[in-house]
């Protein structure tokens, strides 16, 4: 393995970002995350529960129908775990999500919840640094370790 | 791209493999697929609904047990791409998958039920030529042709 520790923190870098830019709603700062260019027609997004969803445009447009839709959300992202090879390289690691959960805009229905997801993120190496390629991320639907909260 | 269609038949091959030894509850075929030795510790793998597992042994224990516990299944892959960048393949499919649904061996309770999951799979290549690296699977929640089948 010739994966450099530089590499690394770039890469752990390019996902928080893209994790950032959701928390901030930032549409703009969530595409500068994607690849672009050559690599915008293969790009490959699937949220949880998702089929999966192919080209930048149409990422792009997914996340924001999404942002428009959370009015809070936070990740605390564990087990992140970096693998490095030429120029690609595959992070995986876990969401543990808050979010406001509220309906009609009915701020006082609204509620915090958490939930688990599961992400392997593919990043790929280009002349402008580390961009995402692929996010395909997925609900933890089975308690890892007896953990069964629950709100009333 | 220097992506040659020898490539990306290997890689269509080896994917194809992967599910035909699940489909013939086959350990010793499913071991031969995924990859072993210098990356036997950075294979990682996402069942539906699952957290990550991760290293060989780990992720070979997990489908030994999901395959004595199916005893039918058959894959029907779809929207199969295959992006290839140096020594590194990414496949993306849908697996539509027919299963048996029964109880306790009482054969009699058993019957048929399809699924569909969304699965990225990423493959290394290796001397012994391309290998699984990374399966996620995710299941496909939400209708995304108003197909809404139901049995009962």
């Amino acid at each position: 393995m010739t994966t450099s520790s530089e590499d690394v923190d770039a890469v752990t870098e390019a996902n928080a970002e893209l994790y950032a830019a959701v928390e901030a709603g930032d549409l703009d700062r969530l595409a500068r995350v994607w690849a672009a260019d050559t690599l915008a027609e293969s790009v490959v997004c699937v949220h949880p529960g998702w089929p999966q969803l192919r080209g930048r445009d149409e990422v792009l447009r997914s996340w924001a129908v999404i942002m428009a839709n959370t009015a809070y959300i936070q990740f605390f992202l564990t087990e992140v775990e970096v693998e490095i090879t030429g120029d690609v390289a595959v992070l995986t690691c876990a969401e543990n999500i808050l979010t406001s959960v509220g309906e009609d805009d009915d701020s006082t229905s609204s509620r915090l919840a958490g939930g688990r997801v599961v992400a392997t993120n593919v990043f790929r190496r280009t002349p402008e640094g580390w961009r995402l390629w692929l996010h395909h991320g997925s609900p933890v639907l089975a308690p890892s370790e007896g953990d069964d909260e629950q709100d009333d």
